[in-house]
């Protein structure tokens, strides 16, 4: 509620609710006659008052006055007509005679600028928490999305970079906002409503609004009809006051995720001003404040189910595309091919992009991470993906090497977690980089990792992948579900399990069987494996590297051994003592629901079995999961990825909100 | 403690107090021949062990043997020399044959890097929460300060500007750190310890250590004595092992302040590294991490005792100097005089500078923060004030233009408050910047704001002093200790409250007085003043900017009406309605404990004194402070400065440490 007077008095102030307007009685608005030694007070009956510091003598009339005495002012309704309330003030002097009489008209308003500061969806009425946000399922505050999506498929950009609204169905991807005031049917003269936002939060958001008259909806001339009110151009806007009982309706569209430079935090104000002697500025009377922060972007664990499955075809893929269609049909979701017009030949569907999504109690849609590693595949996320309601987002590395371990196979996420009582409801972001002890290494890009870590509510985990050749997370770990335990098991790449079964098969006598049977490769058997000395002492090496990840993903994610099964996987050590699979690396796989799709590792045969499959197999099978064989050999393991590398899943998101996190 | 055996096994992990190898007793480092059923355990005296899964027939022996079967093995103290500890396995068949035993020997070594997590001054052993940071008296982590001072007073840089150790003195201002080894005289063949940082954290730390030999400190060859070990440029170093029970002291210099990019936690880790196969890279297997937080700069507000006042001396304000030397004598301070060949005529001594310090449990002194206003004083800090125990800080606004609000007389910090049960123990800082509605208007320079709101622990505010031509917060407002309610009351300067006292001397008869006796002014009566149209409303504009400020000062520091006191001071305005204070601006003063030096205003004599004075004077001694009214009239006021902007007081720290404080 808002109070002003005819004269403006000299002093105000108030909060959204009650709006006060103090002033000394004796000077000011209000002047007593000199002589004055007591007063009386009468208001209409809309109007309440509060004499301060309260009458000692109370209940008597007239009051005593003094140097201090002040008066504070409230109306209980707007106003209906401008004026329609009143206050007087009877002056009388050291015998109670009458001195004078002053008075003041007033005048109440209305006004709350309005937002889904409780989260159900609804923009509720002058929320008292809107002013601030609180994470938890306590919390408050509202939520705003990067208007990254498209809402056209031809000749598209994304919706943020409009500084308009390019169609209506545009408007369900920002935050309502509402502007209700309530009084007579015009401001009194010079008075203004006025929105605006500050230098910082201007590259970070713009606002529209509706016009007032509803049949403009059918128009088709959307600039027209939903206005952009402040930008990074427009800090500070008039907007109209509807009079009577109105509201305003507002959309806000946020422009950037969370950055290292940007917390994510954004205010809008609307500002009562008041003029001041003509000729000066108006100045702020009354102002009322919301708050949003803008919506993390969320990475999708292996444990959440499947939507859509994207591979490349190439010209040499056909054995792999054919299994991997099964697989994915057969567990009863839509493979996506992407043709090789658009992929050139980049069949690493893994390392080009990373499905999220982004979500508020209003709106939520999937929104690729597209890697500066920017190869051939680089154009398939933004021309092909982005599109009405699904969302791009980048970061670009100026002046800085992109390496391998920019590529996205290099960037995973855990199921959820807890660790030493900390609840990780999204999991964790898991990235590799060099050791730590090297005095030089590979790292992700820097603009990556801030951006990683700025969403917040996975917070990342640092594994230390640059001891492979390709370098990525995906090449020695992944995850599985689970129906106890934790949920989940972590699966690791083990060349000591390798070792173990290859030595148990010579022992069981299968020191013969071959490794490699009909493929283009030498074959090569049991004996000559565990024989090789050099081999040996490279997986030794390896055991190390992923020992050190293991002791870290067992911290960082809460997890002990038995959360952990280590697969019996080989490898071989090349240049710059870098190491690569010996054999396709079972644990780079696609996880499907309980389907996974695993790259055949052509292991040594075993009555006609592979005993590299039979382990692999019997391991997984303790948990419910079905494994599918996929032979990506020629195709994928030859240049150096498997499964996982060439392919992509999309997920549903968590049903648990994010702003429901206890940070 | 660690432990390692030889040959070495395949897996370890572990916590500094601690360190475990398990592994599998069927297949590698303690292989069972193929039939064992069951096994048998003998180790050394401080060796110990455990059976994981625990076997069922608990207490019988032998244990019956398989394939998950896991021995943890730990040592409770140190090896004194390699391999003095063994643990064997006997194995054992179907009917209890013996089929083989293997034997591993043991070295255990105990290590740890140590800090004052506790901040009590000493770096104690091993606190288990030396790799976190917790704000709070219940919090634990160590501090770091900026080595911003320089221990050269001749041909200085700041000590963080050189990648070396400067003098011995200067190691008093690193955070000392130890790391404490006990084991063997050497480690085994081929294991290392190193020492190292990440990429984000090197421009924000460097690590210094001692060598080992005592003597050394005589010589008088820093360099060679204390050693770089960590920096920009060597992100991990291997640091020696000094066996038996050793302490090897390190010291840690920080190198930034948090910033918009930077929040000021930095950490440094200690890996143990293990030799892998010859030819291949060592690889982590113990790793202690411990963490510090950058101490942020600390402004002092007027409630804190003076410790020195500074001026300008410049060739027509001695008038000025005379006065304030007697105030700030008469008070007991020193009065510090920048001479002109060092100010070359700029006489803003509060604009160009504001004192702060820096403190941490081992080291604390003053600070200075460098305006980049860059006027004639602008060597003033950095040649004059920077020295032994007195650091400095700046920020530069590149491509930017520095506007009158980059002077720190728009800069100032509350005393402590409560604000709706949030307690600020150490003030808030209060900025000037333009009104949040004007669409465009002066501000505060970017990179001085970021760096006022990363320093966190004075969370500042933003009051609106672009209506004054001048444009700084202490235009306007001031506050002065109280011996009641909150220990301050903010002083405001007040129109209405001037125009109240000029129109009671004129009701009072004294409409003659006049204005400016004495000076080469115009003189003008108290009757032309208040028959002044255009000065009232201008006054009027003044007083509505000057209410929004105030609304702001009670919310964002919870105080009351109480809590102010209104300062009658007029204001006329100027070109772009920017107002300038119309007789020296009384609450523009300098606060030494109880004594005031106020801007003597000159105004209208009653009974041979000045009501401006004597209203001021009864103002302020109800508080039990003293008032000095200092003629700075023609030396300031007519160059639109006053008291406050011609002088600076360093004061004393707060005595609440800034870790204590609940973020």
């Amino acid at each position: 509620m808002f109070l002003w007077c005819e004269p403006p008095p000299g002093l105000c102030h108030g909060s959204p609710l009650l709006l006060l307007i103090p002033f000394t009685i004796s000077g000011g608005l209000l002047s007593a006659p000199p002589t004055s030694k007591y007063f009386s007070v009468q208001c209409s009956p809309r109007v309440q008052y509060r004499i301060t510091p309260p009458p000692l003598e109370s209940g008597t009339l007239p009051t005593s006055l003094n140097g201090n005495t002040m008066l504070l002012i409230t109306m209980d309704t707007a106003s209906e007509v401008g004026n329609d309330s009143k206050l007087s003030v009877m002056y009388y002097g050291e015998k109670t005679e009458v001195l004078g009489k002053a008075v003041v008209h007033l005048t109440a308003v209305e006004i709350s600028l309005d937002v889904d500061a409780d989260r159900d969806g609804q923009v509720e009425r002058n929320n008292p928490n809107k002013g601030s946000w609180m994470w938890g399922p306590n919390g408050h505050g509202a939520i705003l999305l990067v208007n990254c999506d498209s809402e056209h498929t031809y000749g598209k950009r994304r919706d943020s970079e409009c500084a308009e609204v390019t169609r209506v169905s545009d408007l369900k991807d920002m935050s309502p906002m509402v502007l209700r005031t309530s009084g007579p049917a015009k401001l009194p003269e010079g008075y203004k409503l006025t929105m605006h936002i500050s230098q910082g939060d201007a590259e970070s958001v713009r606002v529209f609004r509706t016009r007032s008259t509803a049949e403009n909806l059918l128009y088709k001339s959307f600039v027209k009809d939903y206005p952009l009110v402040l930008g990074s151009e427009d800090l500070s806007k008039e907007v109209p006051y509807l009079g009577g009982n109105a509201e305003m309706n507002f959309y806000v569209e946020g422009l950037r995720f969370p950055d290292k430079d940007f917390e994510g935090l954004i205010s809008i104000s609307l500002s009562l001003l008041e003029p001041s002697s003509p000729g000066f500025p108006e100045t702020p009377i009354f102002t009322d404040r919301v708050v949003f922060r803008v919506a993390p972007w969320i990475m999708t664990p292996n444990t959440l189910n499947p939507v859509e499955v994207f591979v490349c075809s190439t010209s040499d893929n056909y054995q792999f595309l054919k299994g991997m269609r099964r697989l994915v049909e057969n567990s009863g979701y839509k493979l996506k091919v992407c043709h090789e017009y658009m992929n050139r030949g980049d069949r690493w569907m893994q390392d080009e992009i990373e499905f999220g999504y982004i979500d508020s109690p209003h709106q939520r849609f999937p929104v690729v991470l597209d890697s500066p590693r920017d190869g051939e595949l680089q154009d398939f996320p933004y021309d092909v993906l982005l599109g009405p309601d699904f969302g791009y987002v980048t970061r670009t590395a100026y002046n800085v090497e992109v390496s391998s371990l920019d590529s996205f196979g290099n960037l995973e996420v855990s199921p959820p977690v807890i660790v030493n009582g900390k609840i990780y409801p999204l999991g964790r972001i898991i990235i590799g980089v060099a050791f730590p002890t090297a005095t030089k290494g590979r790292n992700m890009t820097k603009v990556v990792q801030d951006f990683l870590w700025a969403q917040k509510v996975q917070e990342p985990i640092a594994l230390f992948s640059d001891w492979l050749l390709v370098g990525h997370v995906d090449e020695f770990m992944t995850f599985v579900p689970a129906p106890d335990k934790k949920g989940f098991r972590l699966l690791l790449a083990s060349p000591d399990a390798g070792y173990k079964l290859f030595r148990g098969l010579q022992n069981d006598g299968h020191g013969q069987a071959k490794m490699f049977d009909g493929l283009e490769e030498e074959e090569i058997t049991v004996d000559e494996i565990l024989s090789d000395d050099k081999l040996r002492a490279e997986n030794n090496y390896v055991q190390s590297c992923i020992d050190w990840n293991r002791d870290v993903l067992k911290r960082e994610l809460g997890l002990d051994d038995d959360d952990i099964i280590d697969l019996p996987i080989l490898f071989h050590v090349m240049e710059e003592n870098r190491a690569v699979a010996y054999y396709p690396d079972m644990v780079n796989m696609i996880v499907l629901g309980k389907n996974l799709g695993i790259p055949k590792p052509f292991g040594p045969k075993v009555d006609g079995r592979c005993a590299l499959e039979a382990e692999m197999t019997s391991l997984m099978e303790g948990l419910g999961l079905c494994c599918t064989y996929i032979d990506d050999f020629a195709s994928y393991h030859k240049l150096l990825g498997e499964v996982h590398c060439g392919s992509n899943v999309r997920r549903e998101p968590f049903s648990f909100k994010w702003w429901n996190l206890e940070m």
